[in-house]
């Protein structure tokens, strides 16, 4: 069966390598591209990123590149710390710059506050200096022909964007045709009332997807009807990436452990979880675009 | 909890009495009315079918009315027998005006085939028989202010209207205003591919909803997702009847019998089955109805 | 990913093939063996069925067989009338036969009633007609190391077994070892409470799984949770075949046409659908043995 | 319909108010049982907390009561600051009497660490200083006919106890009868593989279920299927307390809004949100308790 149209299906690189350096970057990508995936979404702010192999590689192995990025508290743009924000602008500049040149069209991920856990529900403050900097930031990726999508996480990890609905307020707000909605399976489960009427919601403003399992382990594992919201995107006819996620404490940094409360090994082996999740995908996806096709019934003549 | 605006939640007439003289008639509409039903499906052309009394008693307990009809082998109008399709459109005429007299501003069901197992796929001239006859039937019942409501069933019930998408060709066909397409969650779980696309296609054409659980028994006791299809109902914004429907034999007529295959006693007592339905629909359709509102982040000023 | 193991995965011969004669026959299997199918179930009393071109072509593509059986108006070994029952006994003792000489372990299907609709409720005396062939029949296949699986078929494809609960009270009556329940999705969608419950309820006495969508189709494109219904046959340790079957009026014999109102075109390509659900039942099957163990914490020392 | 026998339908008091002061008591038991609940779960450790009027007021109102408490940074007994083991165990003890004292059978909830966000994954010491302390706890509670409930929670809001099989080895190692399982459906949708499996797999060591939506809202307008675990909780025969809980920003406690990250109003009226989630228990429970027998086949004589 042939993968279906229009979509990358695509990986994240820390399912598969736990930094990005050469090695560990030639080592995802090489595994990404040998199981079939047709696109990898690199950790661009990651401390050992190196752009320049990244591109190079990408290109020896056939691969399409995205980028994601997830601020810190010392990089959290809707603080009321003006140095912090100043910091995390610069990040997000630094992303921007860096998908232009490795030939990525888009910077999604948690680009509007810190990845963690809060304390406080967020003031009106918050939102107006993560608007204000993302507007800005929005512009020179326009420039670049780069979009930014705006990543909806559940309320443990933010506490800006919890539904889609919080996304596309704070899209409205920035004003720029290049921002979009990101969607992920995971966050979803817990936070939306129903991922169906979410994905028809932010219908042709949806511009990445993140495919991941209630636990974030092996997808089919555990409590999401990956068919329902594969349907919903087949209905409104999302035509980008569709992007695999999975963590365990198998592979992991410190940072993300801390910030997604990764106490267990969901797998041991990143690379069965990938072919399996690939093979997954494949097969809902294709039957989810069958599935808007109702045969109806054949008279005789 | 209020019952939700704009919808009746509904019964038929055969889950309380197996026949509808006027002493079945009163026990029905008497029941349903204790209960809290705000409407009854009535079995329009039984042959102890008392329109005076039914008008009567549903005014004296306080409830709105729908008719339904299932043609026999006898009265099938998709029959190339045109005896036989004269009886069947007389039974129309019949149901169309009784409709009218007891107040009743629909006449669905399976009112443009046999209801029952066919033993060959229906041919074109089978169509365009019960086309040509819904066509004069449905001006008719225009004249009268009454819709016609084609019941989507299953392939074991009928060879011609099996998915919503069969039930909206042949209403092109038919070109008259007054035909809605009569859904059914028992139905759709064996035929439709997804029963959330088959409510979105019929959107506005959608006139009358029949409630049953897959085995035809309790609602909340099989496999059927009520709460998938009540959302979707909730976001086309429908406002037609909710009629809730379950057979056993502990009360069918033989023609049922036949027709439906009802060879267990899903029930002794259709009082307690009804009591539990209307509470079933009334707490999912009520939760349908809030899941269209998603809240978003409360900010902090 | 590896096949997950002790499960044979298979095909059901008319989903590639309309008859059974030497040509068709080596053709479906052939492609079957292609797609990477283990077994093929066989139709094992089709006129033109060829006992040992089906044995040397199995051995030739390395398939294991299985053989089914639907038996009809005129061999229906619960009918009251005697010649009918003898016919049917025939027809079962043959296809026992047949099993043993090409090496099948099972001869399937509804093997205890006609095939089809009937038009009335069974009484006791068609039940205690099956019960009493078929524990004859039973005996000589226990001689030859053959099971017989009763198919649980929904109510308008017989009337003597509906649910997983009637198949263990006539095993339980019929009284032989070798006669084990065969459960089928499709069917189960239909008529029990719940697959998850009936599965269990079978537990060592289920020796034949059907994977079959709601609508016949595709595999993922209709309303059947097969990932829950996996996981009940995961938790008991289900080890039998996982057989595929799905019917088109693309390819289908009058018989089944009429047995099981196949008024539309699911697919044209039983290849197609072939390959998808080869891939679909492979990524969900290990998913559900998967499911079975939930990682614990892991503890720093 | 009556109420199922056997299980107590309850209500956290925090749905109700938002402190537990004499008047507030008063208030959420009262309410509670004019809607119709049987229990009204207790902040046992509420600073305002009123033994003696809760005791009181729970018999004018014909209510049972259990108890549940949630450790905090200062009294988590899985710390290894001696102290705070000292205040956390002090908490416990003093719970487990007021418990005695107002008549309430269980102390559940995370009585086994902090309920909030961990920046690191548990250490061996984390998990033998709560077993060491559950111990005695549970010694002095047996001699008090209390039981101790561990709420299995998700991964954000403790590292100790995130599945039933974490809860059930925790268990095995403190070896006291009077220990249970308190499962979530609300957490068990994040964290386990199955809800199902997680319910059979603790069996009769479930003494304690906890009621809540995918985004603790309305139940019925997330995405948890709360007809597979009533199913599960009937099949295994549970006779323990289904106990209601949803949480606003409408009606919190600092603490709570930190340890739970509530940013939403999920709804304003917490009396609206009662009385439909009874109505929802009520006719989901006896649907589940229905589904437990499928009506076999009615043979005519």
């Amino acid at each position: 069966m042939n993968q279906p149209k229009n979509n990358l299906i695509g990986i994240h690189g820390y399912n598969l390598v736990g930094c990005w350096d050469r090695t560990h970057c030639e080592k995802a990508l090489k595994v990404a591209s040998q199981i079939g995936y047709s696109l990898v979404e690199v950790p661009v702010i990651d401390p050992l990123f190196d752009t320049q192999a990244t591109k190079e590689l990408a290109k020896k192995y056939g691969l399409q590149l995205s980028c994601s990025v997830g601020l810190s508290e010392d990089t959290d743009i809707s603080s009321l710390d003006e140095s912090v924000r100043k910091q995390g602008e610069q990040v997000l500049m630094t992303a921007v710059e860096r998908a232009h040149t490795i030939g990525s069209s888009i910077v999604c991920g948690v680009i509007y506050s810190k990845l963690g856990k809060y304390h406080r529900a967020a003031t009106r403050q918050n939102v107006e200096n993560s608007v204000e900097i993302l507007r800005r930031v929005a512009q020179k990726a326009q420039s670049w022909g780069v979009q930014l999508g705006l990543e909806v996480c559940n309320k443990y990890e933010t506490n800006l964007i919890n539904t889609a609905g919080d996304a596309l307020k704070m899209i409205e707000a920035i004003g720029m045709p290049n921002v979009v909605v990101h969607l992920d399976a995971y966050h979803m489960n817990i936070d939306e009332n129903d991922p169906i009427a979410a994905i028809y919601s932010c219908h042709n403003r949806l511009g990445y997807f993140h495919i991941g399992e209630s636990h974030r382990g092996y997808l089919g594992t555990g409590n999401i009807s990956l068919r329902n919201m594969f349907r919903a995107l087949a209905q409104v006819g999302y035509s980008g990436p569709l992007v695999f996620e999975s963590f365990s404490n198998a592979i992991v940094s410190p940072f993300v452990t801390e910030a997604l409360a990764i106490w267990r090994n969901q797998w041991e082996d990143g690379e069965e979880v990938a072919k399996h999740a690939l093979a997954f995908v494949q097969s809902e996806w294709f039957a989810a675009q069958k599935s808007k096709t109702t045969p109806l019934l054949s008279y005789r003549t």
